[in-house]
């Protein structure tokens, strides 16, 4: 009488390279659905970290400083979606997803945080944290602790980095356009302090490192695909990387149908993660399960979404959030401007004043007995909340970041004619990390006393 | 034995005109205090609505277009902190203010939120909602209501939009060089759908509507801090304009200290804001009043705060959020890219994506019964969360808009096979709104079935 | 255009007697109203303590201990509510009477906290704290401290503790009969230990004290309503006395309708309360302000309730808790089985388990620098929690005590291979104490050091 | 570098009888540990059913009905906890055991809910629900639901309604003589209404279905510890069924240590409980498995607990419950005050109250759509409050049970001049139920209509 256990449609095998497998690393209408599920079903799909498997639990760092990029992430599916009927998910509805469970595979409960190097990746401050470094995480259940982190604990609000479903042809064009534009066109100079020194600018469809799931390496097929599929870096109209912290557990995804049967793929599963994900991997990243349920909502998009943009392709998903995630009730907030780290004023731009509350979190938090590397991870991935609380008062957004003060072992609010509690002499300084071999300039701070 | 009723140290008047009373509108070093409290004590302080009056209960917006913005916000204060002692606070203290209670003036129980015309403030928006329009709110204790916006009723996060201490001498100069900079260079030439169309790029200072409390205006002091005097237009390092809508009962805000007592001024009270307050006057504005309590944390600034700016005044203040506040478990959630409305991609531009997620909310709650203005407004001061989702994939920043779904009379989540069970006729579409007079053009969605 | 401020129906004058004002502080049909309001209307009622001013603020529990509990509690009202066409509630109505707003009144900002003498009012463990104690409360804002009980400062969850419609006649007859009674029958002799020693089993009409509003004692209606008249003291189907800690900002209450108007009173404001409020004038008592607004369910009696008794008039009224109201994310819950303190096995008895959960409470809590007494007055009016966790398991009901750990200055926790961080010597034992000069038995430790 | 997947030091072969398999169903000092753990180890513990079984997934209550109530309930264990250097924790020392995760097993995700039949097993409103009764759950990840009682799905607090230490020889002589007293002398003739008449008043020691892990069956060792071993029933001073509906994730237990090495035990998983339990076997049961970590604070009973009771065996366990819980912002509040369905006064029980607060609840909620023993099952395992809200106001306990809105799939709250928005006619009338063939008098409602 009661339902199968749900059933597996995606599985993932760790001992195996993630291209000896069923993934995609690219978003593209033609490739291949691996597997079909009903509405109301509720299915499993397993996925590999987002490296496939390249950063490994060890103390050095050089495996994230030399990482191809190319061919991230891995993603699991596609899936097509079919109501109860077998029709079809069709373009133009919605793709309501529900999030039943999730979490690490058996046998695989640990996961990574990692500052790229400024030169493979870098991230929201690579031009203060030039160096590539690593943070390795084990978990005790719903609870993450860290080795190179001492001192911090905290429980997962886990959720997958991408969700996402496949974009049709035109969809991709737009893309392709609007990507290669910027590449093309916007390397205006940047200076230094300002947002943001990561390079390059737009990640362009490329063969090199492109995983097309069914589809052969090397056939004409996956010539022009891979010519055509746009990589999986930035989120967009279809959802995929969209990295919000809380579609965890009891979550819903409305995403846009674009193509027939939706396919829907996911993963770069996440134990934590921070607003923002600073760190650019700044997630706790590990391979894990998913359990989800669909629904199909005909016509979706005309009856929900009109896009205020060029075309009705213009979209964004609309997600859910239920009562069913940790909650913090006390919290220390850091608050920044956008006038950078050189004292300069911009204009309204909330990604600066973003980048002077992390900044300023960095360096309170570093005075309990920490590395400012230790807390840039740190911030990367616990449930820390990053606002835009004003965005209207000339010249200076106001952007805050918000930190729960019980993940750690020790009070860090400021007290009245008090040093703080913590030790002033870091207690586990042996982080991995990699020197930075480039010769990019980094921001110093005048005021800092080393 | 029990300690008195809180003092009010500042009362305000709200029959007397604001410059007939004890208030200021500017900072700087040289306003002299109105009062004097311990450390501990706990004490009261009264203050008008941000614009002293000037907008009216009633159903038109001629008000909010014609306001003169020279003469905001008026603040009630500088208050000189002492401890217990006697001993002021010192110019690198750290004061720390809890909220111990706050809410509107008896007798005067409602509030207003409004959209200012694009050429006389403007607003996130402000491209595609150039016309000054305005709603009422009435308060039935914490609850908030609008007769101009039907079907919300929600409690009010109430608390102070300023609270700040003075600028020294040299903060003064730093931020008047670096908004005059940004004044006389930053005009280049924005696009249409670009962030942000509101101009003045900074509001320097002006010796026009300038009040400075006890300084008689006219007289030779008058004249010179007017013309060196900041304007309270941004958030600053010394606290200021930052709009967080957390700092509610309980809250806890730690400031700078630059001069000698401190000089602590607070204003602009708001029963309620959502995250960026983007209409611009887009909390529900309103007189109140605050019970504080000071604490001084002698050498706190170099104790807690290293700054990462060229100068030791280069700081920001920090926060602390209690247990005491309405909280939500389910909210319905917005997502926007750095991608603008002309389809335009641009790099890692979190203001664009948090523009995006706004529309993207405006338009997708209007379909339950509102206007667009509505729902802006709605957006500006209801308790929604402005949330920096993602900074690090390139191109796309992900911003999200968090909306919590019980503060509708009616069930605004997307449903499976079903139009919305909402009305697609307006509620109420008499909202005062004026005409835009100006030539600037507009954005308009070519999406947009009407 | 706004609605006027709340019309203050009920006010009250500190310095005057409560039996010179319009109060009353007894339950019967026949006390007239003293104000009538309409549906839909919000207005602001004011009441005295409960002991109408007869505990005063300073260092002596004399006045605990000698209190005339006859003329107990004030209540403020009666309260005709009409709907806006001005025809009043009927009796098979509900009547929906939400809390807009509440607090202390100005000038007012106190409260105590009180363990009665066994023989004078006693409490829920008045077999081991048998000596009248009172602890004196200071309000920050939402915040209160006890000059009497160091180390803990909390937000209040407001709340009324009396709410109530008047009764029928019927209704009266019913409560009058079934208490007489158990009073006349009830005296089997309870053993020490068992729940409860407090005396009386029940509080029958009294003419003693007998306050009722516009009635002049000594008339004969006075006469025949105070013979009559219902005291106050227990929770009944009229709702009344029921002590519900959650019921402050935002919360509703369906009361149901006995007479022409409802007749809705109210009284004994508490700043704070916990579950069970064990001391007996266990929580923050003080005066204090209500804002209500009430609506009018039609026939809402027989829509909604269908009393699971011999008649139609044995109802409980309903509470709708909303989501403003402070909340705690950590706890440390104490546990209680239905064995009492002799050892003795009770069956299934959840008040003799709920008093072991109690105990164990102020006993853990006591080792970390209180007296026993202290932490009895302290778990009697903090938010915690009592619950009824198991009850079906033979022989032992299981109850437990939630506490939350934020209210202390220090970590409560039980730690591995330390003592507790907290002082072993008694950081205030100069706690406000009569001696107990009764002679009945009182129930000691036989496991206790001391 | 990863510490080990956690180890399964107990697991369960669902194929197997429970009789076959390492488990026990008594408490006991000398039933033998089957594993050994150390102190900071992560480990896995499986568990079946508290049946072992014996109910099915199908739609007869036959199962429930004819449940042989000797060998309930099958537990996991013991496990013997050593220090990181391999000494046992002891006699004294307290047990810190964290809940770092649990679950269902995989291929088992459905769960019972039943009432027992009065006169096996019963259950706390067994009077008026006689009838065998079952409801089965199907669970979609976090999410339950029951095709018999449709309209509602909540996501699980999952918990181990049992966990504890072994007892000592004297602290099971105390439990044994205790409840023999009570068996022996309590049957004073409870009267129909008053609480409560499952029967047996006690489950004294019995050989009858006795299981005992390691020792065989039959010989002398058993026949003796057979005899003398506690049933695992009721919570006592070493934890045991104290049914804590909050035990999930992220909490921690602080149980007592009687015997060397502690032996913990644990059993009786629940999917999903309401405080009370109400229904008897009244959470949703299920298989399952929990993750574990131990730490022993030596000497922690005399530093933390000091018993109110006879000897220093009568301790209770403490809980500490985390931030990881799904939290619920709406309530509705039933109430019930100790005044018996006969209308009968009774002197502050709490029992009383609950009992009528639960039958209000059952009333109510059964007008959206459900039969009176739908609600009954659904108010004992959905996530309901059941609070101790007065103890102190003669005669009268005031008890509530508070049910989130949110699980419903419509507004049950009261509305204004309307008729409930549920269907009168019961959705699905066909939970599986059984005929009642005792002859003891059942409680009839001669209010109800029907």
């Amino acid at each position: 009488m009661a339902p199968p256990t749900p059933r597996t449609v995606v599985p993932v095998d760790l001992k195996k390279k993630p291209w000896e497998q069923m993934l995609h690393n690219r978003w593209h209408p033609e490739i291949p659905p691996v597997a079909e599920v009903k509405s109301g079903e509720v299915f499993r799909i397993e996925m590999l970290d987002w490296t496939g498997g390249a950063i490994k639990d060890d103390n050095s760092a050089v495996d994230v400083k030399t990482l191809d990029l190319s061919f991230v992430h891995y993603l699991s599916g596609p899936i097509r979606v079919t109501d109860a009927d077998g029709v079809p998910a069709k373009p133009g509805d919605l793709l309501a997803v529900e999030i039943c469970n999730l979490g690490p595979l058996p046998g695989d409960e640990w996961g990574f945080t990692a500052i790229f190097d400024r030169e493979n990746g870098g991230g929201f401050l690579t031009d203060h944290f030039p160096h590539a470094t690593k943070a390795i995480w084990y978990f005790e259940g719903i609870y993450a602790y860290s080795p190179h982190i001492p001192g911090v604990r905290f429980p997962g609000l886990t959720h997958p980095g991408i969700i996402g479903t496949a974009p049709s042809k035109e969809l991709l064009t737009i893309w392709n356009e609007r990507e290669r534009t910027l590449e093309e066109t916007g390397h205006q100079s940047l200076k230094l302090c300002e947002v943001l020194h990561a390079r390059p600018l737009a990640n362009l469809p490329s063969t090199k490192g492109c995983v097309l799931g069914k589809i052969q390496e090397g056939t004409p097929e996956w010539e022009k695909i891979a010519r055509e599929a746009a990589r999986t870096i930035p989120g967009r109209e279809n959802g995929g990387n969209c990295d919000i912290k809380n579609l965890s557990r009891g979550s819903k995804i409305y995403l846009p149908v674009f193509v027939e049967g939706a396919n829907l793929s996911t993963g770069d599963m996440h134990f934590s993660q921070g607003d923002g994900e600073v760190a650019f991997c700044g997630a706790i990243e590990m391979s894990g399960f998913l359990e989800l349920k669909c629904e199909i909502i005909r016509d979706g998009m005309k009856e929900y979404l009109t896009p205020m943009g060029p075309t009705p392709l213009h979209v964004n998903p609309i997600f859910e959030i239920g009562p069913v995630e940790p909650r913090f009730s006390e919290w220390l907030v850091f608050e920044g401007i956008s006038v950078d780290e050189s004292g300069r004023q911009h204009f309204l731009d909330a990604s600066v004043a973003y980048k002077r509350a992390v900044l300023n979190a960095i360096d309170y938090i570093s005075k309990f007995g920490y590395t400012k590397e230790q807390v840039y991870l740190l911030l990367s991935c616990c449930p820390c909340e990053g606002r835009i609380s004003g965005i209207v008062d000339s010249p200076n957004a106001v952007a805050t970041l918000a930190v729960p003060t019980a993940i750690f072992d020790q009070d860090i609010r400021p007290k009245t004619n008090k040093v703080p509690a913590g030790p002033r002499v870091v207690r586990n300084p042996g982080i991995p990390q990699c020197s930075y071999d480039g010769n990019l300039p980094t921001t110093k701070n005048p005021c800092a006393a080393i």
